[in-house]
């Protein structure tokens, strides 16, 4: 196996250390046990494993995806001790308080070590991640009957979770499901319908599996009201027993990438012998799921930062061993130059370096208002919620958009051999592409930032968004060579600003589809600014090091940025505004 | 099967008939016997064969690809069944003239006919259009026993051909190919050597194969200039048998789309006993081949189109269809709509028409250059020439890169499913994926355009084809809804020309690499103008009809061009023209 980084220590010591100085984060209450080292060591650990287990296992577990015999899902063999790996790191775990068994990390420290895992091997990673969004469910709104059941056991690793929202005639809109619970005399219910696209949601790594399934409660309300919370085992403790719990898989999908992890449709109560227990209240369903969809979604950003990061730096060490052509800037030299020496390949390199770095920045700072939403000053936390709430969206989308770009380029440096499944580019432009589907299509993350996110409470949220922008706006100016970037970015959110007004006042004029005809535009808008952002603020960290390598390669990838990305904006935003919007009016027969 | 159209009746129609006029070429004497009804005969039957037969083929060509046993590369069963079919249709030689078997047609009419095949199984299209290629080398450059041996029967569809340029080091730069020809007593050649990514280069569904390769003559001087092309069948006639000639296919190359038409890696004459027929002079095979590879390079770009439309029509029926969800405009609707009427679907569906149908109506421009290149008052062709030089880049590129975009696009409408191989939009992006790589990658088009083709005979060419151009911005301005987007065009235009004299005058200063550092810039400024002439020119021949959801469709994709694409290349060119490539410069330890 070839000694593929996945994610640069440099880079993210830099990040950690030196742009988000993050060991503040101690300084808060329930991190006030850890320190810097104390981080590291988990992402030291985690760096390992990636490294020198999933990463090696990555290619076979491709190549040799899970099957299914009509009634059973087998995975990879290796996945197992995988997963007994994983678990003991404490990756299930990481974030959850000591009284649940975890370490407390903060939210940035755990996300920066997953990237680790999920360029190593995004399928295989997605067990442990998965089970611990739901585990954490189960944790924050089940009861104690629950936790002892069925989080404690998730926890430990002892059994794996899944989220099972979908169904196949509903998609993406969830007021649409019918899985029906019927009470039993025993608080529990009777559960009846089916699921798509569980992922997880059959193997044999583990002997049960908890699925956080959606469900109506008999005599609910139509719509996202009536829907609740179930956890449904595929087997359901009985006296000292593990029963089967009547789930059924009806069909392994055959994704294109993510191989490692089944994805499978579930049927519930075939015998109308499935029984689910109710987490939380009835009716609060979809609440509390978007507790865990939130924490998804920035694990699907994390993914596609990783899975661009991983190509990145095969692209980079192909493209300084493979020697092809004569460089332009030395036109007669008598042997063939490294392709990197190809301004078009560096160009190819530079701006998958903008997004993969520009990526973990935003991922990081994403991070940090998490943490400080949940464990900041309790009078300071709806502040760092409110700018969370619009960042996901962008945290979610932007690493799957522009990191499909980005896993595109990477083949493209390959040339031919890109093209072939004899190199891996191939495999992780699959892996990626599911980033800008799974956790809500980047359409719905669109329509989430304008429509919900950034008009919630007259706006509060992206003010005190931009004020934290600005103060790094303040810090920059001052740098002869970032000035001019720093006056295009303040200028790019006073555009942001006045464009969000115009369609916030389209939209409570009653033109809500005026509003939102643009979202695509808005949201796109919103990344290149709060990448720009990142790129800013790294830049000016590099600012104060001594000039190396290092360094210009930040200022390069910023200059980038502001050049080739940031001036996107204005042409976008100008087309939220106009309110030109006759494609959507357009009659379906005219396409 | 589903009734995927493949590529839209009404809209060639529409090119054909309304915007170009192509009828026009009868009056040109090599296609005077011809007239429109003879044209969409061809096109018809083309159009039949691609339905009924290569389409419903293309999925289990895709599934179950070529196998290799170590020594010789079997096909799909159906292969050999379809290239007979494809043979006796004409597909082979339906450009070349009645003397040698063809039907003389335009090469307009032949790309358009070229379009359903490729969108119906763009690997078992190619067959017959890499042999089609390889014999009008023969055709071109060859001597009466050449044309004997080997056009004849390529043409006849007894053999098949290949292009056999790329060496395992080489790649893209032909000028370090080392293939060796020594010359032998009767005028033929010892050949040995490798290559690699030959496409067709191995098969079981003709008894022999003519590899149109490059090579060295022994002695000859290094570089470009020493190439000399030579015709080497696999098996090789002596007297009336056919003898195996010494040609080993070594690897069958797992590509990840194109699935129907193996890749292979060659050695020729590990036994010393393969045998080659010089084409032409010696020393001058690069120059031959580039007829070859310009006509590629079109076969290229209509792939591009072709592999776009298909997957636009698949993504339109389902968003027709599939019902999810409460459209903005109509929330309060009592069932779920078709997921058509989300705007943001809407839009993605809008973007791959304004694509798909501006690049078919850009390879039909550059086929009528081509034909008035090739068959157009002697005294006319260089100026014809000189622009299909230009547009043959954009016209590759174009479509390879926004394709993939829209391929994805389609992918997207179909959600979860679309990242499943049950539905078929992931095995179109993988075929489309191939285009910005073979025939020269996008990065190789950009430094054809700028640094070769726009500035040969101080820009001559490119006068040529604003001047066209702009006769087109004068017929549009008359129409109230277009004459802003007549001055936009030209406006974009003028700018193009003051970069390209920027340009040009640095590369001129002995600047090269400070010119071709923003050729990417350049291709894709150069890409939205073409297309957006091409809009225009559309929505000018749509304004001629009565208005109709056809000509409302092709408004609105025309609206959304200049409005989402052509303003973007203002920022390209600037980019261009300040002359900021320190990216170029940089370190390959800072990225």
């Amino acid at each position: 196996m070839d000694r593929n980084p996945l994610v640069r220590e440099s880079d993210l010591q830099f990040l950690l250390r030196e742009v988000f100085e993050v060991e503040r984060l101690c300084a808060l209450e329930p991190f006030s046990h850890l320190d810097l080292d104390t981080f590291e060591l988990y992402i030291s650990a985690t760096r390992t494993l990636a490294r020198e287990r999933l990463y090696p296992l990555y290619r076979e577990m491709d190549q040799a995806p899970p099957t299914f015999d009509g009634a059973h899902v087998a995975t990879h063999p290796h996945m197992v001790t995988c997963y007994d790996q994983l678990a003991e790191l404490g990756v299930i775990v990481a974030s959850r308080p000591e009284e649940v068994g975890g370490a407390a990390l903060p939210q940035t420290i755990v996300t920066i070590a997953n990237l680790y895992l999920m360029a190593a091997n995004a399928g295989a990673a997605g067990f442990p991640l998965l089970t611990a969004g739901a585990a954490h469910l189960v944790e924050a709104f089940g009861n104690d009957e629950t936790r002892a059941l069925f989080m404690r056991r998730m926890y430990d690793g002892e059994w794996t979770g899944t989220m099972a929202l979908t169904e196949p005639h509903a998609g993406s809109s969830l007021a649409e499901i019918t899985t029906r619970a019927t009470p039993r005399p025993d608080g529990r219910y009777h559960v009846r319908g089916s699921k798509i696209f569980i992922s997880g949601g059959d193997h044999d790594i583990r002997p049960n599996i908890v699925h956080m399934t959606l469900a109506r409660i008999e005599g609910a309300p139509s719509g996202i009201k009536g829907v609740s919370l179930f956890a449904i085992p595929k087997l359901r403790p009985e006296g000292d027993d593990l029963v089967p719990n009547d789930v059924h898989t009806t069909q392994l999908i055959h994704k294109i990438g993510w191989k490692a992890l089944p994805s499978v449709a579930l049927n519930y109560g075939e015998d109308d012998d499935c029984i689910g227990w109710l987490i939380g209240e009835p009716g609060a369903g979809l609440k509390y799921m978007f507790q865990m969809m939130n924490e998804a979604r920035l694990m699907v950003g994390a993914n596609g930062v990783a899975t661009a990061s991983v190509a990145y730096f095969a692209a980079l060490e192909y493209a300084t061993t493979r020697r092809q052509g004569r460089s332009i800037s030395n036109p007669s030299a008598t042997s063939s130059a490294p392709i990197i020496d190809h301004p078009d390949v560096r160009r190819m390199l530079l701006r998958q370096k903008a997004i993969v770095e520009g990526g973990a920045a935003l991922l990081v700072q994403t991070g940090l208002y998490a943490d400080h939403a949940a464990a900041g000053p309790t009078q300071q936390r709806p502040r760092a919620a409110g700018v969370l709430d619009i960042l996901t969206p962008v945290a979610k989308s932007f690493p799957a958009e522009w990191g499909f770009e980005s896993n595109s380029l990477a083949l493209q440096v390959f040339g031919g051999y890109g093209y072939t499944t004899e190199y891996m580019p191939e495999a992780w432009l699959r892996d990626q592409r599911l980033n800008s589907i799974h956790e809500g299509t980047t359409g719905i993350q669109g329509l989430d930032l304008l429509g919900r996110k950034v008009v919630a409470r007259q706006g509060e949220a992206l003010r005190a968004l931009l004020e934290d922008l600005h103060q790094d706006v303040e810090r920059a100016t001052p740098h002869a060579h970032l000035s001019a970037h720093a006056t295009s970015l303040a200028r790019a959110c006073q555009r942001l600003v006045v464009t969000t007004g115009k369609l916030a006042s389209r939209g409570a004029g009653g033109d809500v589809a005026g509003m939102l005809n643009h979202s695509d535009n808005y949201l796109r808008s919103a990344s290149v600014i709060l990448v720009a952002w990142m790129w800013l603020k790294m830049a000016t960290a590099a600012a104060q090091r001594d000039p190396s390598d290092f360094t210009r390669g930040k200022v390069a990838a910023c200059d980038y940025w502001f050049r080739e990305e940031l001036v996107r904006a204005d042409g976008w935003l100008r087309n939220c505004e106009d309110a030109e919007s006759s494609f959507a009016a357009l009659s379906p027969d005219a396409l």
